[in-house]
Protein backbone atom coordinates (compact mmCIF):
# COMPACT_ATOMS: atom_id res chain seq x y z
CA UNK A 1 0.00 0.00 0.00
CA UNK A 2 1.30 3.16 -0.86
CA UNK A 3 1.80 5.76 1.79
CA UNK A 4 1.00 9.38 0.93
CA UNK A 5 -1.12 12.07 2.11
CA UNK A 6 -2.59 13.54 -1.05
CA UNK A 7 -3.79 17.18 -1.52
CA UNK A 8 -5.51 19.27 -4.47
CA UNK A 9 -3.97 22.70 -5.07
CA UNK A 10 -4.60 25.22 -7.92
CA UNK A 11 -1.12 23.71 -9.15
CA UNK A 12 -2.30 20.41 -9.29
CA UNK A 13 -1.97 17.27 -6.74
CA UNK A 14 0.29 16.76 -4.72
CA UNK A 15 1.74 14.84 -1.51
CA UNK A 16 2.64 16.52 1.59
CA UNK A 17 6.33 15.94 2.82
CA UNK A 18 7.08 18.11 6.05
CA UNK A 19 6.45 21.73 4.67
CA UNK A 20 5.74 21.16 1.44
CA UNK A 21 3.46 19.74 -1.06
CA UNK A 22 5.73 18.14 -4.06
CA UNK A 23 3.52 18.92 -6.66
CA UNK A 24 3.00 15.91 -9.12
CA UNK A 25 3.33 15.21 -13.30
CA UNK A 26 -0.39 13.78 -13.27
CA UNK A 27 -3.36 15.24 -15.03
CA UNK A 28 -5.77 14.07 -11.99
CA UNK A 29 -7.38 17.60 -10.71
CA UNK A 30 -7.82 15.66 -7.41
CA UNK A 31 -7.42 12.16 -4.97
CA UNK A 32 -10.91 11.54 -5.94
CA UNK A 33 -10.13 11.45 -9.70
CA UNK A 34 -7.51 9.46 -8.96
CA UNK A 35 -9.48 6.26 -6.93
CA UNK A 36 -12.32 6.49 -9.23
CA UNK A 37 -10.11 5.85 -12.34
CA UNK A 38 -7.70 3.59 -10.59
CA UNK A 39 -9.12 2.15 -7.31
CA UNK A 40 -6.02 3.14 -5.43
CA UNK A 41 -3.71 6.36 -4.57
CA UNK A 42 -0.74 3.83 -5.31
CA UNK A 43 -0.06 5.89 -9.21
CA UNK A 44 0.66 8.95 -7.21
CA UNK A 45 3.75 7.31 -5.90
CA UNK A 46 5.24 6.62 -9.64
CA UNK A 47 4.48 10.21 -10.45
CA UNK A 48 7.98 12.57 -11.20
CA UNK A 49 7.49 15.96 -9.11
CA UNK A 50 6.78 19.35 -11.16
CA UNK A 51 7.61 21.50 -8.45
CA UNK A 52 7.42 22.34 -4.36
CA UNK A 53 5.62 24.92 -2.95
CA UNK A 54 5.39 25.59 0.66
CA UNK A 55 2.49 24.07 2.85
CA UNK A 56 1.55 27.16 5.01
CA UNK A 57 -0.17 29.58 3.30
CA UNK A 58 -1.00 27.08 0.38
CA UNK A 59 -5.02 27.14 -1.02
CA UNK A 60 -6.21 23.72 -0.79
CA UNK A 61 -9.11 22.64 -2.97
CA UNK A 62 -11.50 19.82 -2.15
CA UNK A 63 -9.23 16.64 -2.08
CA UNK A 64 -12.45 14.62 -3.40
CA UNK A 65 -14.03 17.11 -5.91
CA UNK A 66 -17.76 16.30 -5.49
CA UNK A 67 -18.05 12.73 -4.91
CA UNK A 68 -20.76 10.46 -6.15
CA UNK A 69 -21.92 8.51 -2.69
CA UNK A 70 -21.52 10.18 0.60
CA UNK A 71 -23.08 7.43 3.38
CA UNK A 72 -23.46 8.49 6.63
CA UNK A 73 -24.48 6.80 9.70
CA UNK A 74 -26.63 7.91 12.84
CA UNK A 75 -25.25 7.29 16.41
CA UNK A 76 -22.31 5.41 15.95
CA UNK A 77 -19.80 6.74 18.98
CA UNK A 78 -20.54 4.92 22.37
CA UNK A 79 -19.64 7.66 23.83
CA UNK A 80 -22.69 9.78 22.04
CA UNK A 81 -24.98 7.00 23.35
CA UNK A 82 -24.21 7.33 26.59
CA UNK A 83 -24.75 11.23 26.83
CA UNK A 84 -27.59 10.95 24.57
CA UNK A 85 -28.91 8.07 27.18
CA UNK A 86 -30.46 5.97 23.95
CA UNK A 87 -29.62 2.42 24.00
CA UNK A 88 -27.20 1.10 21.53
CA UNK A 89 -29.04 -0.08 17.82
CA UNK A 90 -28.84 -2.93 17.10
CA UNK A 91 -28.40 -1.75 13.45
CA UNK A 92 -26.55 1.03 12.07
CA UNK A 93 -28.74 3.89 11.00
CA UNK A 94 -28.15 4.67 7.45
CA UNK A 95 -28.64 7.77 5.31
CA UNK A 96 -27.16 9.20 2.09
CA UNK A 97 -26.28 13.05 1.68
CA UNK A 98 -26.47 15.49 -1.36
CA UNK A 99 -23.01 15.71 -3.26
CA UNK A 100 -24.22 19.10 -3.20
CA UNK A 101 -23.50 19.41 0.59
CA UNK A 102 -19.79 19.21 -0.71
CA UNK A 103 -17.37 21.73 1.02
CA UNK A 104 -13.46 22.43 0.24
CA UNK A 105 -11.14 22.88 3.46
CA UNK A 106 -10.99 26.56 4.99
CA UNK A 107 -13.92 27.45 2.88
CA UNK A 108 -16.97 28.97 5.03
CA UNK A 109 -20.43 27.50 4.94
CA UNK A 110 -23.67 29.76 5.56
CA UNK A 111 -26.30 29.52 7.89
CA UNK A 112 -29.45 28.93 5.61
CA UNK A 113 -31.97 31.69 5.92
CA UNK A 114 -34.94 31.38 7.57
CA UNK A 115 -35.72 28.41 8.98
CA UNK A 116 -32.50 26.45 10.34
CA UNK A 117 -31.05 28.33 13.22
CA UNK A 118 -29.76 24.89 15.06
CA UNK A 119 -26.75 24.15 13.03
CA UNK A 120 -24.61 22.19 14.46
CA UNK A 121 -20.86 20.00 13.66
CA UNK A 122 -20.16 16.51 13.83
CA UNK A 123 -16.48 15.78 13.25
CA UNK A 124 -15.63 12.05 11.61
CA UNK A 125 -13.28 9.82 9.98
CA UNK A 126 -14.70 9.84 6.23
CA UNK A 127 -13.54 6.41 4.24
CA UNK A 128 -12.60 6.78 0.62
CA UNK A 129 -13.32 3.49 -0.94
CA UNK A 130 -10.96 2.49 -3.98
CA UNK A 131 -12.49 -1.13 -5.11
CA UNK A 132 -16.19 -2.19 -4.98
CA UNK A 133 -17.57 -3.79 -2.10
CA UNK A 134 -21.14 -5.25 -2.35
CA UNK A 135 -22.03 -8.39 -0.06
CA UNK A 136 -19.12 -8.35 1.44
CA UNK A 137 -17.78 -9.86 4.87
CA UNK A 138 -15.75 -7.59 7.05
CA UNK A 139 -12.16 -8.89 6.48
CA UNK A 140 -12.58 -7.83 2.92
CA UNK A 141 -13.12 -3.86 4.12
CA UNK A 142 -9.60 -2.86 5.24
CA UNK A 143 -8.19 -4.15 1.80
CA UNK A 144 -10.51 -1.92 -0.40
CA UNK A 145 -9.99 0.84 1.38
CA UNK A 146 -8.32 3.83 -0.91
CA UNK A 147 -7.87 6.51 2.06
CA UNK A 148 -9.19 8.45 4.51
CA UNK A 149 -9.94 12.46 5.22
CA UNK A 150 -11.71 14.56 7.64
CA UNK A 151 -15.44 15.24 7.61
CA UNK A 152 -17.46 18.07 9.39
CA UNK A 153 -21.16 16.09 8.85
CA UNK A 154 -22.49 19.46 9.74
CA UNK A 155 -26.52 19.00 10.78
CA UNK A 156 -29.53 21.43 10.97
CA UNK A 157 -30.76 19.85 14.53
CA UNK A 158 -34.03 21.67 13.84
CA UNK A 159 -35.13 20.21 10.24
CA UNK A 160 -33.63 17.08 11.41
CA UNK A 161 -36.57 17.15 14.59
CA UNK A 162 -38.83 18.23 12.04
CA UNK A 163 -38.38 15.76 9.20
CA UNK A 164 -36.81 13.04 11.37
CA UNK A 165 -34.94 12.80 7.91
CA UNK A 166 -30.72 13.08 8.14
CA UNK A 167 -30.45 13.28 4.24
CA UNK A 168 -32.53 16.67 4.70
CA UNK A 169 -30.91 18.03 8.03
CA UNK A 170 -27.45 17.30 6.73
CA UNK A 171 -27.74 18.45 2.37
CA UNK A 172 -27.78 22.33 2.68
CA UNK A 173 -24.94 23.49 1.13
CA UNK A 174 -21.62 23.78 2.52
CA UNK A 175 -22.93 20.89 5.06
CA UNK A 176 -20.08 18.62 3.91
CA UNK A 177 -16.62 19.96 4.61
CA UNK A 178 -14.33 17.30 3.34
CA UNK A 179 -10.58 17.27 3.81
CA UNK A 180 -8.00 18.82 3.91
CA UNK A 181 -6.25 15.81 2.98
CA UNK A 182 -6.71 12.37 2.10
CA UNK A 183 -4.22 10.23 3.81
CA UNK A 184 -3.83 6.12 2.82
CA UNK A 185 -4.50 3.61 5.65
CA UNK A 186 -0.63 3.23 6.01
CA UNK A 187 -0.59 6.70 7.31
CA UNK A 188 -2.24 5.90 10.43
CA UNK A 189 -0.75 4.52 13.58
CA UNK A 190 -3.62 2.03 13.99
CA UNK A 191 -6.13 2.01 11.63
CA UNK A 192 -8.64 0.61 14.26
CA UNK A 193 -7.68 3.41 16.86
CA UNK A 194 -8.10 6.69 14.80
CA UNK A 195 -7.74 10.24 16.68
CA UNK A 196 -11.04 12.45 15.97
CA UNK A 197 -10.75 15.96 17.48
CA UNK A 198 -13.05 19.17 17.20
CA UNK A 199 -12.36 22.67 18.23
CA UNK A 200 -14.59 25.14 18.22
CA UNK A 201 -12.65 28.65 18.16
CA UNK A 202 -9.97 26.89 19.81
CA UNK A 203 -11.90 25.02 22.52
CA UNK A 204 -11.60 21.15 22.30
CA UNK A 205 -15.38 19.85 21.91
CA UNK A 206 -14.95 16.48 21.10
CA UNK A 207 -11.96 14.00 21.53
CA UNK A 208 -12.68 10.06 21.14
CA UNK A 209 -10.96 7.60 18.82
CA UNK A 210 -12.41 5.11 16.07
CA UNK A 211 -12.21 2.25 18.54
CA UNK A 212 -15.10 3.71 20.11
CA UNK A 213 -17.39 3.08 17.56
CA UNK A 214 -20.93 1.09 17.76
CA UNK A 215 -19.62 -0.75 14.25
CA UNK A 216 -16.38 -0.44 13.69
CA UNK A 217 -15.10 0.68 10.07
CA UNK A 218 -15.32 -3.19 8.75
CA UNK A 219 -18.61 -3.96 10.25
CA UNK A 220 -20.25 -0.83 9.09
CA UNK A 221 -19.04 -0.95 5.35
CA UNK A 222 -19.76 -4.47 5.12
CA UNK A 223 -23.26 -4.09 6.37
CA UNK A 224 -24.01 -1.04 4.26
CA UNK A 225 -22.74 -3.37 1.09
CA UNK A 226 -25.54 -5.69 1.69
CA UNK A 227 -27.97 -3.23 0.65
CA UNK A 228 -25.73 -1.55 -2.08
CA UNK A 229 -22.83 -1.32 -4.03
CA UNK A 230 -20.02 0.55 -2.38
CA UNK A 231 -18.10 1.76 -5.97
CA UNK A 232 -14.56 3.35 -5.98
CA UNK A 233 -14.78 6.94 -4.84
CA UNK A 234 -17.96 6.80 -2.45
CA UNK A 235 -17.23 8.24 0.90
CA UNK A 236 -18.69 7.15 3.99
CA UNK A 237 -19.00 9.08 7.23
CA UNK A 238 -18.71 6.88 10.13
CA UNK A 239 -20.65 9.10 13.33
CA UNK A 240 -19.63 11.50 15.42
CA UNK A 241 -18.62 10.81 18.93
CA UNK A 242 -20.06 13.03 21.70
CA UNK A 243 -19.42 17.01 22.34
CA UNK A 244 -21.65 18.22 19.68
CA UNK A 245 -23.37 21.44 20.28
CA UNK A 246 -26.59 19.40 20.73
CA UNK A 247 -24.64 18.14 23.65
CA UNK A 248 -25.09 21.54 25.53
CA UNK A 249 -27.90 22.76 23.70
CA UNK A 250 -25.50 25.47 21.83
CA UNK A 251 -25.18 26.41 17.96
CA UNK A 252 -22.96 27.74 15.52
CA UNK A 253 -23.70 31.04 15.04
CA UNK A 254 -21.42 33.49 12.13
CA UNK A 255 -17.87 33.69 12.43
CA UNK A 256 -17.38 30.28 14.11
CA UNK A 257 -14.27 28.45 13.75
CA UNK A 258 -14.48 24.85 13.62
CA UNK A 259 -11.49 22.69 13.74
CA UNK A 260 -11.46 18.86 12.69
CA UNK A 261 -8.11 16.72 13.58
CA UNK A 262 -8.85 12.80 12.19
CA UNK A 263 -4.98 11.29 13.28
CA UNK A 264 -2.15 12.19 10.56
CA UNK A 265 -4.85 13.97 8.29
CA UNK A 266 -4.38 17.91 7.21
CA UNK A 267 -6.68 20.02 9.95
CA UNK A 268 -10.03 20.96 8.57
CA UNK A 269 -11.02 24.26 9.20
CA UNK A 270 -14.60 25.56 8.27
CA UNK A 271 -15.60 29.37 9.34
CA UNK A 272 -19.60 30.03 9.89
CA UNK A 273 -19.93 33.03 7.02
CA UNK A 274 -23.29 35.35 7.81
CA UNK A 275 -26.70 34.25 7.07
CA UNK A 276 -27.03 34.16 3.22
CA UNK A 277 -29.07 36.88 1.97
CA UNK A 278 -31.66 34.29 0.74
CA UNK A 279 -30.22 34.46 -2.99
CA UNK A 280 -32.40 31.53 -4.20
CA UNK A 281 -30.23 30.35 -7.12
CA UNK A 282 -32.33 29.22 -10.75
CA UNK A 283 -31.33 29.65 -13.59
CA UNK B 1 -36.03 24.88 -25.91
CA UNK B 2 -34.43 22.23 -28.09
CA UNK B 3 -36.69 19.55 -29.35
CA UNK B 4 -34.88 16.72 -29.35
CA UNK B 5 -34.81 12.85 -27.84
CA UNK B 6 -31.54 11.98 -27.07
CA UNK B 7 -30.11 8.42 -26.81
CA UNK B 8 -26.44 7.26 -26.04
CA UNK B 9 -25.14 4.14 -28.03
CA UNK B 10 -22.00 1.90 -28.99
CA UNK B 11 -21.24 4.68 -31.76
CA UNK B 12 -22.00 7.77 -29.50
CA UNK B 13 -24.69 10.05 -28.31
CA UNK B 14 -27.23 9.95 -30.96
CA UNK B 15 -30.92 11.54 -31.73
CA UNK B 16 -34.23 9.72 -32.27
CA UNK B 17 -35.46 10.85 -35.44
CA UNK B 18 -38.10 8.33 -36.78
CA UNK B 19 -37.01 5.09 -37.25
CA UNK B 20 -33.11 6.14 -37.10
CA UNK B 21 -30.71 6.98 -34.57
CA UNK B 22 -28.60 10.55 -36.16
CA UNK B 23 -25.43 9.64 -34.34
CA UNK B 24 -23.62 12.54 -33.49
CA UNK B 25 -20.38 14.59 -33.79
CA UNK B 26 -19.56 15.08 -30.08
CA UNK B 27 -17.51 13.52 -27.88
CA UNK B 28 -19.83 13.69 -24.99
CA UNK B 29 -20.66 10.17 -23.96
CA UNK B 30 -24.75 10.37 -22.80
CA UNK B 31 -26.99 12.75 -22.37
CA UNK B 32 -26.01 13.23 -18.19
CA UNK B 33 -22.82 14.36 -19.32
CA UNK B 34 -23.80 16.61 -21.90
CA UNK B 35 -26.64 18.88 -18.91
CA UNK B 36 -23.90 18.48 -16.72
CA UNK B 37 -21.49 20.42 -18.22
CA UNK B 38 -23.57 22.70 -20.91
CA UNK B 39 -26.98 22.76 -18.53
CA UNK B 40 -29.07 21.57 -21.79
CA UNK B 41 -29.55 19.45 -24.82
CA UNK B 42 -29.52 22.28 -26.83
CA UNK B 43 -25.92 21.89 -27.95
CA UNK B 44 -26.77 18.92 -29.31
CA UNK B 45 -29.06 20.82 -32.25
CA UNK B 46 -25.77 22.37 -33.32
CA UNK B 47 -23.94 18.91 -33.92
CA UNK B 48 -23.17 17.46 -37.76
CA UNK B 49 -24.57 14.28 -37.78
CA UNK B 50 -21.67 11.50 -38.39
CA UNK B 51 -24.14 8.51 -39.30
CA UNK B 52 -27.23 7.02 -39.51
CA UNK B 53 -28.06 3.71 -37.41
CA UNK B 54 -31.63 1.78 -37.77
CA UNK B 55 -33.08 2.44 -33.91
CA UNK B 56 -34.61 -1.03 -34.27
CA UNK B 57 -32.02 -3.32 -32.68
CA UNK B 58 -29.87 -0.67 -31.66
CA UNK B 59 -28.27 -1.31 -28.31
CA UNK B 60 -28.68 1.66 -26.44
CA UNK B 61 -26.39 2.55 -23.40
CA UNK B 62 -27.33 4.53 -19.70
CA UNK B 63 -28.62 8.06 -21.08
CA UNK B 64 -27.06 9.56 -17.88
CA UNK B 65 -24.24 7.44 -17.05
CA UNK B 66 -23.99 7.58 -13.32
CA UNK B 67 -25.32 10.10 -11.92
CA UNK B 68 -24.69 12.12 -8.72
CA UNK B 69 -27.08 13.18 -6.45
CA UNK B 70 -30.82 10.58 -7.80
CA UNK B 71 -33.64 12.22 -5.33
CA UNK B 72 -36.72 9.91 -4.63
CA UNK B 73 -40.02 10.47 -2.94
CA UNK B 74 -42.83 8.52 -1.55
CA UNK B 75 -46.58 8.07 -2.13
CA UNK B 76 -46.33 10.94 -4.77
CA UNK B 77 -49.72 9.88 -6.67
CA UNK B 78 -53.11 10.31 -5.40
CA UNK B 79 -54.19 7.18 -7.33
CA UNK B 80 -51.36 5.12 -5.28
CA UNK B 81 -52.67 7.07 -1.61
CA UNK B 82 -56.00 5.81 -2.38
CA UNK B 83 -55.09 2.18 -3.13
CA UNK B 84 -53.13 2.41 0.50
CA UNK B 85 -55.73 3.88 2.36
CA UNK B 86 -53.56 6.41 3.93
CA UNK B 87 -54.21 10.16 3.74
CA UNK B 88 -52.33 12.86 1.71
CA UNK B 89 -48.80 13.57 2.90
CA UNK B 90 -48.57 17.14 4.07
CA UNK B 91 -44.45 17.22 3.10
CA UNK B 92 -43.36 15.11 -0.03
CA UNK B 93 -41.56 12.15 1.59
CA UNK B 94 -37.86 12.55 0.10
CA UNK B 95 -34.67 10.22 0.30
CA UNK B 96 -31.39 9.88 -2.12
CA UNK B 97 -31.11 6.62 -3.65
CA UNK B 98 -27.28 5.30 -4.34
CA UNK B 99 -26.22 5.94 -7.78
CA UNK B 100 -24.68 2.43 -8.11
CA UNK B 101 -28.49 1.16 -8.55
CA UNK B 102 -28.64 2.73 -11.74
CA UNK B 103 -29.49 0.31 -14.85
CA UNK B 104 -29.03 0.72 -18.76
CA UNK B 105 -31.85 -0.11 -20.47
CA UNK B 106 -32.73 -3.42 -21.68
CA UNK B 107 -30.37 -4.54 -19.19
CA UNK B 108 -31.01 -7.58 -16.21
CA UNK B 109 -31.36 -6.75 -12.65
CA UNK B 110 -30.79 -9.59 -10.45
CA UNK B 111 -32.87 -10.62 -7.03
CA UNK B 112 -30.65 -9.85 -4.06
CA UNK B 113 -29.77 -13.28 -3.01
CA UNK B 114 -30.80 -14.50 0.18
CA UNK B 115 -32.87 -11.80 2.34
CA UNK B 116 -34.86 -10.17 -0.31
CA UNK B 117 -37.97 -11.71 -2.26
CA UNK B 118 -40.31 -9.03 -2.47
CA UNK B 119 -38.83 -7.44 -5.31
CA UNK B 120 -41.70 -4.71 -7.00
CA UNK B 121 -41.72 -2.19 -10.15
CA UNK B 122 -42.72 1.60 -9.61
CA UNK B 123 -42.91 2.93 -13.05
CA UNK B 124 -41.94 7.06 -12.59
CA UNK B 125 -41.44 10.03 -14.37
CA UNK B 126 -37.59 11.04 -14.31
CA UNK B 127 -36.56 14.68 -14.09
CA UNK B 128 -33.06 15.44 -15.16
CA UNK B 129 -32.05 19.11 -13.65
CA UNK B 130 -30.46 21.42 -16.01
CA UNK B 131 -29.75 24.45 -13.77
CA UNK B 132 -28.88 25.05 -10.06
CA UNK B 133 -32.12 25.41 -8.07
CA UNK B 134 -31.78 26.45 -4.57
CA UNK B 135 -34.79 27.48 -2.65
CA UNK B 136 -36.55 28.04 -5.41
CA UNK B 137 -39.55 29.01 -6.11
CA UNK B 138 -42.54 26.59 -8.06
CA UNK B 139 -42.13 28.81 -11.30
CA UNK B 140 -38.79 28.81 -11.66
CA UNK B 141 -38.47 24.90 -11.89
CA UNK B 142 -39.58 24.35 -15.39
CA UNK B 143 -36.70 26.37 -16.91
CA UNK B 144 -33.96 24.60 -15.34
CA UNK B 145 -35.15 21.39 -16.02
CA UNK B 146 -33.02 19.79 -19.04
CA UNK B 147 -34.97 16.20 -19.71
CA UNK B 148 -36.95 13.67 -18.96
CA UNK B 149 -36.69 10.24 -18.83
CA UNK B 150 -38.33 6.99 -17.80
CA UNK B 151 -37.56 5.25 -14.35
CA UNK B 152 -38.22 1.97 -12.87
CA UNK B 153 -37.61 3.10 -9.06
CA UNK B 154 -37.44 -0.62 -8.03
CA UNK B 155 -37.88 -1.43 -4.40
CA UNK B 156 -37.46 -4.28 -2.02
CA UNK B 157 -40.56 -4.35 -0.06
CA UNK B 158 -39.50 -6.51 2.66
CA UNK B 159 -36.46 -4.59 3.21
CA UNK B 160 -38.37 -1.57 3.23
CA UNK B 161 -41.13 -2.78 5.70
CA UNK B 162 -37.84 -4.22 8.06
CA UNK B 163 -35.84 -0.75 7.56
CA UNK B 164 -38.08 1.92 7.12
CA UNK B 165 -35.74 3.36 4.90
CA UNK B 166 -36.14 3.93 1.24
CA UNK B 167 -32.28 4.45 0.78
CA UNK B 168 -31.89 0.71 1.85
CA UNK B 169 -34.63 -1.23 0.22
CA UNK B 170 -34.34 0.99 -3.18
CA UNK B 171 -30.33 0.75 -4.13
CA UNK B 172 -29.62 -2.71 -4.80
CA UNK B 173 -27.43 -2.71 -7.38
CA UNK B 174 -29.45 -2.89 -11.17
CA UNK B 175 -32.53 -1.46 -8.71
CA UNK B 176 -32.82 1.98 -10.84
CA UNK B 177 -33.11 1.36 -14.35
CA UNK B 178 -33.31 5.04 -16.21
CA UNK B 179 -33.91 5.55 -19.76
CA UNK B 180 -34.17 4.16 -22.48
CA UNK B 181 -34.35 7.95 -24.40
CA UNK B 182 -33.63 11.81 -22.62
CA UNK B 183 -36.47 13.75 -23.77
CA UNK B 184 -36.73 17.78 -23.38
CA UNK B 185 -39.93 19.14 -21.52
CA UNK B 186 -40.66 20.12 -25.56
CA UNK B 187 -41.17 17.00 -26.72
CA UNK B 188 -44.19 16.38 -24.07
CA UNK B 189 -47.36 17.52 -25.31
CA UNK B 190 -48.54 18.47 -22.18
CA UNK B 191 -45.87 18.69 -19.30
CA UNK B 192 -48.77 19.12 -16.68
CA UNK B 193 -49.73 15.39 -17.87
CA UNK B 194 -47.11 13.41 -18.76
CA UNK B 195 -48.55 9.83 -19.08
CA UNK B 196 -46.82 6.90 -17.19
CA UNK B 197 -47.38 3.70 -18.03
CA UNK B 198 -46.04 0.30 -16.57
CA UNK B 199 -46.54 -3.13 -18.26
CA UNK B 200 -45.83 -6.80 -16.44
CA UNK B 201 -45.02 -9.57 -19.31
CA UNK B 202 -47.37 -7.53 -21.37
CA UNK B 203 -49.92 -7.02 -18.87
CA UNK B 204 -50.49 -3.06 -18.24
CA UNK B 205 -50.55 -2.50 -14.56
CA UNK B 206 -49.40 1.01 -13.69
CA UNK B 207 -51.93 3.88 -16.15
CA UNK B 208 -51.80 7.44 -14.99
CA UNK B 209 -50.88 10.65 -15.49
CA UNK B 210 -48.37 13.29 -14.04
CA UNK B 211 -51.71 15.26 -13.17
CA UNK B 212 -52.24 13.19 -10.81
CA UNK B 213 -49.27 13.82 -8.68
CA UNK B 214 -49.82 14.99 -4.84
CA UNK B 215 -46.72 17.27 -5.71
CA UNK B 216 -46.60 18.18 -8.62
CA UNK B 217 -43.00 18.41 -10.67
CA UNK B 218 -42.95 22.20 -9.91
CA UNK B 219 -43.55 22.30 -6.31
CA UNK B 220 -42.03 19.02 -5.61
CA UNK B 221 -38.40 20.25 -7.28
CA UNK B 222 -38.69 23.52 -5.24
CA UNK B 223 -39.25 21.51 -2.22
CA UNK B 224 -36.19 19.74 -2.68
CA UNK B 225 -34.49 23.01 -3.11
CA UNK B 226 -35.11 24.40 0.18
CA UNK B 227 -33.31 21.87 2.12
CA UNK B 228 -29.99 20.86 -0.92
CA UNK B 229 -29.34 22.25 -4.22
CA UNK B 230 -30.18 20.47 -7.29
CA UNK B 231 -27.14 20.76 -9.40
CA UNK B 232 -27.09 20.09 -13.06
CA UNK B 233 -27.02 16.31 -14.40
CA UNK B 234 -29.19 15.65 -10.78
CA UNK B 235 -32.52 13.27 -11.07
CA UNK B 236 -35.34 13.53 -9.58
CA UNK B 237 -37.67 10.31 -9.56
CA UNK B 238 -41.50 11.90 -8.89
CA UNK B 239 -43.00 8.72 -7.77
CA UNK B 240 -45.55 6.24 -8.88
CA UNK B 241 -49.41 5.81 -9.50
CA UNK B 242 -51.34 2.79 -7.79
CA UNK B 243 -50.45 -0.74 -9.64
CA UNK B 244 -47.71 -1.91 -8.09
CA UNK B 245 -47.06 -5.65 -7.23
CA UNK B 246 -47.55 -4.21 -4.13
CA UNK B 247 -51.09 -3.19 -4.47
CA UNK B 248 -52.06 -6.85 -5.31
CA UNK B 249 -49.19 -8.67 -3.02
CA UNK B 250 -47.52 -10.30 -5.62
CA UNK B 251 -43.93 -10.14 -6.48
CA UNK B 252 -41.27 -9.83 -9.10
CA UNK B 253 -39.71 -13.17 -10.08
CA UNK B 254 -36.98 -14.40 -12.55
CA UNK B 255 -37.76 -14.02 -15.99
CA UNK B 256 -40.48 -11.43 -15.62
CA UNK B 257 -39.83 -8.39 -17.88
CA UNK B 258 -40.76 -4.92 -17.16
CA UNK B 259 -41.62 -1.97 -19.45
CA UNK B 260 -41.84 1.48 -18.63
CA UNK B 261 -43.66 4.15 -20.91
CA UNK B 262 -43.62 7.96 -19.95
CA UNK B 263 -44.52 9.63 -22.82
CA UNK B 264 -42.48 10.19 -25.78
CA UNK B 265 -39.97 8.00 -24.31
CA UNK B 266 -38.56 5.16 -25.73
CA UNK B 267 -40.06 2.45 -23.95
CA UNK B 268 -37.65 1.47 -20.98
CA UNK B 269 -37.45 -2.54 -20.26
CA UNK B 270 -35.69 -4.76 -17.48
CA UNK B 271 -35.77 -8.56 -17.18
CA UNK B 272 -35.49 -9.41 -13.86
CA UNK B 273 -32.84 -12.43 -14.04
CA UNK B 274 -32.45 -15.54 -11.77
CA UNK B 275 -31.06 -14.89 -8.29
CA UNK B 276 -27.56 -14.16 -7.97
CA UNK B 277 -25.15 -16.98 -6.83
CA UNK B 278 -24.15 -14.51 -3.54
CA UNK B 279 -21.44 -13.47 -5.63
CA UNK B 280 -19.70 -11.25 -2.77
CA UNK B 281 -17.63 -8.26 -4.93
CA UNK B 282 -14.18 -7.08 -2.97
CA UNK B 283 -11.62 -6.46 -4.51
Amino acid sequence: MAHVQVVSTVFGVGCVENDEIAILDTPFPHAGAVIEATGSLDVLTRCSVRERVALQGATLLAPLGSPRAVWGVGLNYQSKAAHTGRGLPSEPILYLGAPSAVLAPDAEVAVPSGRTVEMDYEGEVAIIIGRRLYRADPEQVWPSIAGITAANDMTARDVMRATATPTLAKSFPGFNPLGASVCTVDEFADRDCIPVRTWLNDELRQDDTSAGMIFSVPDLLARISWFAALEPGDVVLTGTPAGTGQDRGSYLTPGDRIRIEVGPVLPLVTTVAAPSRDHPSAG
